[in-house]
């Protein structure tokens, strides 16, 4: 039995997800077969119809907790065109050579690895025009090309295909995914913060709360796959695992969890950003 | 006998070069091998010590040419940042698969392939942060991605890349050129202009002169491509010489030139842009 609070997480998601699709397609997405069909059609391949869009909702959620009427709904495009993008270039046959993404098959499967390759440049491009159009541009197109760049997915997916088959250590792979995945979830949060016009104190509040889930959703991620039998990730070298119990991750997911909330628990409309937190968490279970 | 304009244009040409160099390397490029050293490495292997900085000077001398005071020096970088980009992907095995780019091996052949895809994407991050320092963010940032995205560079690469071996029309020649090199080109003039705060007026006709000039720069690379022997470009379907003589492209060239000038002749500060034109125009007697 779900709890009213629940279900009002379980209806904004969706809401947010809608929105997000909706401007995504209409918006930013509707003209970019205009020279290149191809390139077009790959472009959409890759952002539409598919992700739970985690970025755009902390995004959207910060700001509307932060200020009931900021629309961030150009810096939620951004991010997820930006991540869109990252996963393009992520799964391409240099990279991780993934076949599959989001239950279809990856953009380089589908369209070849030069369209995928010009695809998730277009993407990268559009993440900041997309970025250019909020209201503080200057602010949010540094914040975007930090988390994209080498101070985040680039060096995060470097040091992750260096870390190949070899050992780390667990600092490292905090640092890996920090890199990875946390600066563009900790975006996610400081643009929300942004569009709501936040100040430096609930920026950082809310970006804190986003950091620590975001380890913990990498926690739970590795859970789930040591899970899967024959998964890739169970026999990589660089998961939680390979430092904790399933136990002990478990705890640490936890931890973690409770750290982000308490971040952002004084804010008296973060209710549906803590209801997240534990949403994120449960999936282990 | 070199007259004392083209003297004055050859000391500027190398003094705003070096001004580039020097921004790139010490402001741009110094820390990013902070998280993961081989791409830092890689992404300055890509943009430092090469290239003729065609678009930071533009950049730089439309900003002089409407106001002497002006400060284009972050976006110049952003424009070699953006390019140096385009450069690393368009040479990467599934594109062009070039092993050699301004005289060394390109960055895919010393890095390898998975390297490479990940400092171009860092390149276009950080020519983004670059542009967003200078005085009007929102603008700059959305006028750089225009020019590397889907309305240009993106679309330019696939088109070139899907016209291989096949006959095109010199309208498509020209659009493909228009997207893969003369956005961002016309876009280095458009930088200037609005790091000179310019008038839309002013604008047009500086974006007008850049755009001309940047056709012919193509028009001229296709006439000096056809004299070397064994070149690649030479056997290829999609040049200017597969639609006119040596002698009608030199004189199409020469018209562009001439039509970029008139752009721009009634600006008292356009004189070194003007002999500029005429430079790279005299690449190919």
């Amino acid at each position: 039995m779900k709890t009213l609070e629940e279900q009002e997480l379980t209806g904004r998601i969706a809401e947010d997800a809608g929105l997000v699709e909706k401007a995504l397609a209409e918006r930013w997405l509707s003209d970019v077969g205009t020279y290149a069909p191809l390139l077009g059609e790959a472009m959409r391949w890759a952002v539409l119809g598919g992700g739970k869009r985690v970025r755009a909702f902390l995004c959207l959620e910060t700001a509307r907790a932060l200020a009931p009427e900021a629309d961030a709904l150009d810096y939620a495009c951004a991010l997820e065109l930006l991540h869109a993008s990252s996963l393009v270039h992520d799964d391409m046959p240099e990279m991780d050579n993934d076949e599959m993404r989001r239950g279809k098959p990856s953009c380089h499967k589908k369209f070849g690895p030069a369209i995928a390759l010009m695809a998730g440049d277009a993407l990268i491009a559009l993440a900041f025009e997309a970025a250019s159009k909020g209201p503080y541009a200057a602010r949010a197109v540094s914040l975007l090309a930090e988390a994209g760049g080498w101070q985040g997915i680039a060096s995060g997916q470097t040091l992750d295909l260096l870390s190949e088959g070899k050992r780390i250590t667990l600092a490292q792979l905090k640092e890996l995914q920090r890199l990875k995945t946390g600066r563009l979830i900790r975006a996610s949060a400081e643009l929300g913060a942004l569009a709501a016009s936040a100040s430096a104190d609930e920026t950082r509040d809310f970006a804190a709360y986003a950091e620590a889930i975001g380890l913990a959703f990498q926690v739970t991620d590795d859970l789930l796959d040591a899970g899967e039998e024959g998964s890739d990730r169970a026999r990589d070298l660089a998961t939680f695992l390979c430092f904790m119990t399933p136990e002990e991750a478990r705890a640490y997911a936890s931890e973690l969890t409770e750290t982000g909330k308490d971040a952002i628990r004084k804010y008296p409309g973060a209710g549906l950003l803590l209801s997240f937190a534990d949403r994120l968490l449960a999936r282990t279970y």
